[in-house]
């Protein structure tokens, strides 16, 4: 097969990497794809740095062994801690979802106060200060943890009193800090977007779109895009139920999802 | 080392259930405890069956490896979904969480009608209503799933807004049904039970207290109550960083947490 009939691998703890997913699609529809979603072991945000490297390694091992040309951790959490060792130790481009949202940032920010919103661990990393820094050192950078969205998204409560109560309890501070942009530094994040710019009344930067961008130019440095015509192929595994999977999914993807695998990493 | 002598083992997915122990303590002040919660694959309540019934028998064989003289699965996932196999399969007695609560309710109940609330795969289950029927064939059991209320209990969101309209939204219908008992179905739940009191205006039983003294009763019948006036010990094993358990696990326990140690199991 030549490299650019291989697929594009994504990995997520769960489902919410299919926002990131839908993106790609939307971006490089040609494309054969193959998503692993970490469901025995989602949720990651809540995990120490530790666990959640050995997952990463675990799950880029498998779509490795799935013949990927180039792999896309879809997931902020596992982008945060791991991305530089699997940059490192993996043969083919490895594309995570800080820095392309982290440079979108800064090229919308007029003020240059910008804050990121995401789950507790990729807050606590400091990944998105450390990449919005290093792309304009005189960013100031407010990151919030937001550890009820990703249940409020996995319970499907995207609209309601409950998850604009949370919302304004996690950002109402935010007014006044002179914040221009807002990262959403979760793929669960744009599920509940019009809620957060209800909120928030400030500009959005979706991760997911910023790296479906991304995932393009390196397919086209690397000269590997797909030009076969030919149907591109969808492959899904998980790590837990392939039932719920679908059924929460497609929500995500923004369509039906065939083709899931229950498979076992790790262990 | 005396049977008596040997510590009762314990173990959850995570933090719940040191609801669980903190009733063990103080129904049985005298009894060492070895406590593991497996804080690296928190929550079970959103896993298949099969992923939880793996899980459970990896914790199980941990603790006996620890010379338990007695098993509590403090976990109403774990309970609901393991407990026949993990009594069909281990030499010590095993106690779960659903029938002490299960016929607590029954022994309560004047309308035989009782509801039950719990993560999705408690409910989902039936765990509970088979243990209520077969205390009373007459019983009519309403099973209620409100998955965000480990998150928010988690979240050290124990009263305030956000909490109250979850639980309404979550409960407002079970006063319809002519219920006059409620089992709290879950260890997170006695954290925000006087939320769900308010709420629903109606009794609730809670699975940790009733757990505690079906131990109390197992360790009697089978003569091994610890009689030695020496201070007892307390282990606590977690598989995810121990900081953050000792953290959290303060405000579930009513004490602050010592002796963590971080293990592997089933990997």
């Amino acid at each position: 097969m030549s490299l650019s009939e291989k697929p594009i691998g994504i990995f997520d703890s769960g489902i919410g990497g299919l926002t990131v997913l839908k993106e790609i699609i939307k971006e490089l529809p040609a494309e054969n794809t193959v998503y692993l979603g970490d469901t025995a072991r989602v949720p990651y945000g809540i995990r120490s740095p530790e666990t959640v490297g050995k997952y990463s390694i675990e799950n880029s091992d498998f779509l490795m062994s799935k013949g990927i040309k180039v792999l896309v951790v879809a997931c902020n959490t596992s982008s945060s801690i791991s991305l530089l060792s699997l940059k490192k130790n993996l043969s083919v481009p490895v594309v995570g979802v800080v820095e392309p949202g982290a440079r979108a940032a800064v090229a919308r920010s007029r003020t240059k106060k910008i804050a990121v919103i995401g789950t507790e661990t990729t807050i606590k990393s400091d990944s998105y200060k450390k990449a919005i820094q290093s792309a304009d050192s005189t960013a100031e950078v407010t990151g919030i943890a937001c550890p009820l969205f990703v249940p409020l998204v996995e319970e499907g409560w995207l609209e309601g009193d409950v998850v604009t109560l949370t919302a304004e309890k996690y950002l109402a501070g935010v007014k006044d800090l002179g914040v221009d942009t807002i990262v959403l530094g979760c793929t669960h994040y744009p599920m509940i977007k019009d809620v957060i710019a209800d909120v928030v009344k400030i500009p959005l930067i979706d991760s997911a779109v910023e790296t479906a961008k991304e995932v393009h130019n390196v397919l086209r440095e690397n000269k590997i895009l797909r030009n076969n015509g030919g149907e591109p192929s969808r492959e899904f595994f998980v790590t837990d139920s392939p039932e719920k999977f679908a059924e929460t999914g497609k929500i995500f993807l923004g369509r039906a999802i065939s083709n899931i695998s229950k498979i076992t990493v790790g262990a």
